[in-house]
């Protein structure tokens, strides 16, 4: 039997892994999921999935344990709910904290800056209407101080900004920590790192940011459902946010099924997100912050110290908590 | 007879100078040059210009001082030869290198994360060729110390990437400065903030970008003609440079009048911006760099005190070194 199989790994990623991984190791990686491979018994005593693979009940009692190549492990407390077994489970710490705080401080320095419009003005050599504003002393507020808000703290003060932050737990030294409302209103750039529960859902809408000084730049690299399109838009129109920078989206699986297939959607707000899309003071990404070349070495180091980790002592660096 | 007459000044640069100035001081605004207003003897004993009038010869004998509002003081220095007159001229210290400095490293981070591909995959929800690279980590080569490439290096370090100078001057303390040649083999990021001399024209081209690792970032916010776009072009092709963002071109002025008049223009390099700005490795804006509400008011900030300094005690916070 196999020591370990990777389901869901591109070529891009199993050759990431297999750099980490001793030579001699019985791994195999496929990039179909446990379904589409179409395996009816498990070809390898330790599993490995991202998001997308069901662990099939019945292989419950004939293997040793599951990785799970990413931070989520919602679907992996479900397999074990299902099958009543305690079998280890492992997941991911944060491999993309700096690439997505990275992505979203670029995103507000090119909305200072009016980037889409700069660039666009070399068409005709002309400056006509795009004086910026620098970053240095203004004031940057970080919603969500988590792995990503806790970079983005760190590169905006490398920025020279001033900084404060809003989250539940106050673990940074030296930053000031202050609450949501108090946070807006002194702002000059909301970042949204926060993440997505019943309390945050809608947080950050109309009335949380018509607060403070108008012209505000509002970035979002967390989850689209904390700031519903349709109030962006009418804080654009109002001019309390003078830019917005969004790599998530309301309604993303909808908007993406419409831009990839093409098709008419009837769904208004992501008939809003296409609306702002075209505007100069809108910088779109598609859910791509995450993505840098570190950010999937990292992953892929992770990855094989779990599995290294597991194959020698059973355990995972992290392991799923017990039911 | 007025105190002072400021020629070329707009609206917005007008209004940002009389915030500085005594209210009771007797100053006079146009956005005319002297040619343009056709004054033919002065309206003040203080004239203020930009880079554009010429000060009559004839007006030497009736005035007691010119303030260029720029850092270039050329036009003042042959006025003073053309007269044989050595009236006391003032010129403006840097207003903007904080200001170049952030729109040089805003290019850095877009060529990195190739944001000019994110922003255009929006359009299809894709993930696919826009995985980027972190500043963190990396290296940036700054050739040219000087107002702005000194900011160059405040904010490069502030991301955590790793710093290496260029300059024939080695004033900031803690940075390592290397030979050009040097820099570039070691760089994945080179800044060029030189000043344009005899001996930096041409200086950052094909034969020096060629060396080092493959794939680098260039980015130039200071002068075309120090890199011909002929052989960034061949180095782009060739792959030695990944990414290329520029806020000055050769031929600038050239460039400047096909892209406002939209007529063909004969000149190669002026053809080879053209084709270059099509692609997704370039991030082309209209030498705009500078452009910040910051730099507009400080730069009016330090016109007023120029102007109150003068009339106080007839000598200037900068004088232009006598003949």
């Amino acid at each position: 039997m196999n020591k370990v199989i990777f389901y869901e790994a591109f070529d891009e990623e199993a050759s990431a892994i297999r750099k980490f991984l001793p030579g001699d190791l019985n791994a195999v990686f496929t990039w179909k999921t446990i379904q589409e491979q179409g395996d009816s018994s498990p070809p390898a005593e330790l599993i490995s999935v991202r998001t997308q693979s069901r662990v099939p009940k019945e292989w419950g009692k004939r293997i040793k344990g599951i990785l799970t190549r990413s931070r989520g492990y919602d679907h992996l407390t479900a397999f074990r709910r299902e099958t009543g077994l305690d079998i280890p489970c492992g997941f991911l710490d944060d491999y993309c904290g700096r690439a997505a705080a990275e992505q979203a401080v670029l995103m507000m320095m090119a909305l200072l800056r009016k980037l889409k419009k700069q660039a666009g003005n070399f068409r005709a050599f002309s400056r006509d209407g795009i004086t910026g504003a620098q970053c240095k002393g203004r004031r940057a507020f970080v919603a969500g101080v988590g792995h990503i808000g806790a970079e983005i703290v760190d590169i905006t003060k490398g920025l020279r900004m001033e900084v404060k932050g809003f989250d539940i737990e106050h673990k940074i030294k030296g930053l000031v920590y202050v609450p949501l409302a108090e946070g807006i209103a002194w702002a000059d750039v909301v970042f949204c790192a926060l993440p997505l529960t019943e309390a945050t859902r809608g947080m950050i809408g109309y009335e949380a940011l018509k607060q403070g000084s108008p012209g505000k730049i509002f970035v979002n690299v967390a989850r689209g459902e904390i700031s519903p399109a349709g109030e962006l838009k009418r804080l654009l129109e109002e001019g309390a946010v003078g830019g917005i920078g969004l790599d998530v989206f309301p309604e993303e699986s909808a908007l993406a099924h419409r831009l990839r297939a093409g098709t008419e959607s009837s769904n208004q707000e992501v008939k809003t997100v296409l609306e702002l899309a075209e505007r100069d003071e809108a910088l779109f990404t598609p859910h791509n912050a995450f993505n840098t070349q570190e950010a999937l070495e990292q992953k892929a180091a992770l990855s094989a110290q779990a599995v290294k980790q597991f194959l020698a002592r059973g355990t995972f660096p992290l392991a799923v908590p017990s039911l």
